[in-house]
């Protein structure tokens, strides 16, 4: 009885993030999740593998916004600007309503080492997909490996301050800066060097 | 029964890659490991927690080899200059003793997924570890994460070049040269955007 429930991945994981919170990431069941949402577990399993899909569900989402924003920018866009378009595509991903859903979700893979480690491995993956993006356009390989870094890099401090309690800003305008931010250190690194 | 073996742990390490390259890592046993090596499965344990440590094993020594470079340079070291100081440090790694080694273990990872996903791993925790030591000598946090990432990068263009077959220049030099080379992609990136 495969039938069409209203918001039903929403619903599963506002479900699931509650309890997460509520009883810890290990003690939380499928069967929970269904239960706690209103929906069956063929329900939960029609729009995730398992639970640990309802927190890095978003990745491919992601790395497809990432890397087609390079592959679509303008010919003669520079590495940054293909960059900026980058960051500028997330924001389908990171919209006001996903506010309540990223704080919750940093907060149960801060208490998890087994979910940091995921989360290491998805970011580090995603630069790999960006750096691809990048040589596919021409860029050589070091200045795509190191761009995709300052990439990922604004990317990941963006977040942080987007995802701070509080925060109305949209996600784009404080992409830009903190890419800004980066370049700013990339020419210091690449001149004499910073004092450290 | 526990005998000192002279050269115990090398001559474990290559009978490992020589059995991970003979018969695939998945089917080689540690059993099969210390019976190549004409020692015992306990002499194996009393060097590696399991196979897989044979291949990640050194990188508490990596760690420690970069991080100890940068807590140790003198006040007056720019970020650029703790870098280099760190692959210099790096040096007692990757001996020229170690260059047949460094091939094979490469080889054995390419094949295999779940260890190229350690490595990737292995290799985002010795960055954080590099930002965390620069962050402790006062850097602040953005120059800290991007310095490190240039410096993983410096490392893993160098490291791939000194494993070329047939390379025969040591480590550092070989290392400044690549750090060079990203500081110079970083100042482009940092200045008006290289075109891509």
């Amino acid at each position: 009885m495969a039938r069409w429930e209203p918001n039903a991945r929403e619903r599963l994981e506002r479900a699931a993030l509650a309890l997460f919170a509520e009883n810890g990431y290990d003690a939380t069941t499928v069967a929970q999740i269904a239960d706690r949402a209103g929906l069956t577990k063929s329900t939960f399993f029609r729009h995730f593998a398992d639970k640990r899909e309802v927190l890095f569900g978003g990745q491919e989402r992601l790395t497809e916004a990432f890397t087609s924003a390079i592959g679509t920018a303008p010919p003669s866009a520079t590495t940054t600007e293909c960059l900026s378009a980058a960051l500028e595509a997330v924001e389908v991903v990171f919209t006001p309503q996903r506010h309540e859903f990223a704080l919750q979700r940093r907060a149960v893979i801060a208490a998890h080492s087994e979910l940091q480690e995921r989360e290491l491995l998805k970011m580090a993956r995603l630069g790999l997909a960006v750096a691809e993006a990048l040589r596919a356009r021409g860029a050589d390989d070091i200045t795509a490996r190191l761009a995709a870094e300052v990439g990922m890099l604004a990317f990941s401090t963006a977040f942080a301050r987007w995802a701070e309690p509080g925060n109305e800003e949209p996600f784009p305008p404080i992409a830009h800066a903190a890419l800004r931010e980066l370049q700013d250190r990339a020419a210091a690194l690449g001149a004499a060097g910073t004092p450290a």
